[in-house]
């Protein structure tokens, strides 16, 4: 079974000033093409670290995949030193000069500099990938049977090269066997509790099926991974375990898939030809950006009023100014009466409403920081409940929007009136 | 000087599952104290990985920081793993136990399990740092002049600890020298012009300095930093050179500290004493998001109204329907009529509109996906732009949002009515 490293270099990456996202997507898309990460490593943007890194790496992995350091700036020291590690000499290659030069001439419309046309040199050793999405090539190198490919650090421009070049070949030479996942997501129990309940299940599964428990912002995951030679059989076996595990924990599923909250409700409500419009004041307007980050979502999302004052709480969502000077902005008779409001304003099936205190500042002993008030409902009917979360500002607008997105998606699933 | 690196354990970050937050927060909390981190390693939950990387990154670094691996179910090996590394035997330790007990009974209230149980033992080989925000303790290690501590993957657990305990015992045991960067963001300016604005600039540098640039989102962040033993002259080096690579870029920054956009707008509306609303149609609550996500925005952010809908837009925004079907709801004049609807609306001294077209779907050969128009304005003054981006929606929607707030930055600069 072939193995792949990941090397990421970047001080960047070391002084915690950028997630690196890259290592994941690239695990992601190479597991779905059946082929192991079997481990990540980020280094600096020192000679010697890059050096080693490459040593080791080719011990631990048959591929080892390489991305950053490729910028057209001084602190950029890889395209050297990789030319200098298989032994080549650094070259102008002729279709990725004329790529740079394409990019600025008709794109950028800015002029070229002479850092832009070095970007067009290589080490002649290497079989070059061209970057479509940008001016850094990607460069393939082969030494004592293992294979090395560098790609630049920008996200979209290295996944251009997975996914049209990368990940092809590395399927064609490697024929790597079947791996399968099976996801699904519960909400409202803790992982021990899950383990408790599936105990059984997971002691008497076959070796080539692993469980894993992903908890997250109070959801757990669980996920089935099956590996094999045969692709059908491995999906067959995968597909029973994963039915037996949907049983065991079926009160507390949210979805069998891979997928957010937030698609499993946009989904639904799809599926039900129904529309949603949400009223926000603590959650500022998240809730409204994790409805319409998935494409498509104006079929069945209208919008939201985000109310991040009491003074906008009345003129837009009709809240009597008496009712928040007497009950407080976090309250149920305000949820209920921003929930009747933005339906009656967005005219829509459902609707959704959050008031609550995310804090570092703004709680009192009566309703501390973590209080929240979520409201949801149609116009015949509207529920509300209040929950206390004792989290950062960040979490707790968070957990304020899962929370009201999963009351939403029971109130939908248990609507009768459809 | 004292080098770390980071381990990370488990199978969902070498299949893409999760994007690891834990090492960036980690290695910003250390470079503040001074640390060094020199690699950041993941691994699955393999034992002889697991292993390996212990031994590997012993060789590297003086700290070797652990996380992940310490959950109550079956998939988690960590524990037993060091043990069996350090040669110790796995037992009970009471502080650990009773905080468990403590946090099922009076913080979960649910029953206690035996894993829960389990979950209070350690190897008596370890000095146990405890969990105050969960169940895992934390454990440190000792092994031929190296330490280890291995802590749990749950970040705001793994964060306690490092705030409490093992930052403040490494400056303890390492005493170590000052590390001092400085970050200016720049926007509208490509890697390779600045670089050529900045050549002198970074070629007569000290040796303890060093420049990186931080490319992100169509801005590039430019950071110095500095090392030396001693604090008061690192400090007094840094700031010298860094004013004067301000001077050098200075009709492209944003801001002289490392923050974002939405944080530079909502610090200069703060001390201004202005108000903000917004009228979001493509980026769908994102930008009123950017805007609360910060401590303390009610100060200054009034709300957004969220119209992801034609319907909302006339009835919330009074775009005449007519404008729709003539321009469109990508246009010049909706967007001026939503900035002038909002700021009457929410009645806030400054507002801020974008329509635009995120992508996948809706675009059209006069429209392509990306085409997207801005307005910012007061009650006095309105101006618009229209933009065209090329990414995907998730980009798309992000660039139009910095896009949005760099242009409502430079319109309250210029405001002069103040």
């Amino acid at each position: 079974m072939v193995n792949v490293s990941i090397i990421t270099i970047g001080d960047e990456l070391l002084i915690g000033q950028v997630i690196d996202t890259n290592s994941a997507w690239m695990a992601q898309e190479l597991n779905k093409a059946g082929i192991r990460v079997k481990r990540r490593v980020a280094v600096g943007d020192v000679w010697d670290e890059i050096w080693k890194a490459l040593d080791e790496e080719a011990v631990n992995a048959d591929v080892i995949l390489i991305t950053g350091g490729l910028g057209p700036t001084a602190d950029d020291i890889t395209k050297p030193l990789l030319c200098k590690y298989f032994g080549g000499t650094l070259v102008t290659d002729s279709a990725a000069l004329e790529n740079v030069r394409y990019l600025f001439e008709s794109i950028f419309k800015r002029p070229l500099t002479d850092r832009n046309i070095k970007q067009g040199e290589v080490p002649d050793v290497c079989t070059v990938i061209q970057n479509k999405r940008g001016t850094a090539p990607g460069m393939l190198f082969r030494k004592e049977g293992k294979v090395f490919v560098s790609m630049p650090g920008v996200p979209h421009e290295m996944q251009g090269m997975m996914t049209n070049d990368v990940i092809p070949l590395l399927i064609t030479e490697f024929s790597p066997g079947q791996i399968s996942h099976r996801t699904l997501l519960t909400f409202g129990i803790g992982e021990s509790m899950l383990a408790d309940m599936i105990q059984e299940f997971e002691e008497t599964l076959p070796a080539n099926i692993k469980l894993a428990y992903l908890p997250n912002s109070g959801m757990v995951r669980l996920r089935l991974t099956a590996s094999g030679p045969d692709a059908v059989e491995t999906e067959k076996l995968i597909d029973t375990k994963f039915a037996q595990l949907q049983e065991l924990v079926k009160e507390f599923i949210v979805t069998n898939t891979d997928e957010p909250m937030e698609k499993v409700l946009g989904k639904l409500l799809l599926q039900k030809n129904k529309t949603l419009a949400t009223a926000e004041s603590c959650t500022g307007g998240y809730i409204a950006h994790l409805m319409t980050v998935m494409p498509g979502s104006s079929a069945f999302y209208n919008g939201s009023i985000v109310t991040y004052s009491n003074e906008t709480k009345s003129s837009l969502l009709g809240v009597p100014p008496e009712v928040l000077t007497t009950e407080g902005a976090v309250s149920e008779p305000v949820v209920l009466q921003m929930v009747k409001a933005v339906l009656k304003t967005m005219d829509t099936d459902y609707g959704l409403a959050v008031s609550g205190i995310m804090g570092p500042d703004g709680g009192s002993e009566a309703k501390p920081v973590g209080t929240v008030w979520i409201a949801v409902g149609n116009v015949e009917k509207q529920i509300a409940q209040q929950f206390n979360f004792r989290f950062d500002r960040q979490r707790n607008i968070h957990f304020t929007a899962i929370n009201a997105l999963n009351m939403m998606r029971k109130f939908v699933l248990d609507d009768e009136g459809q």
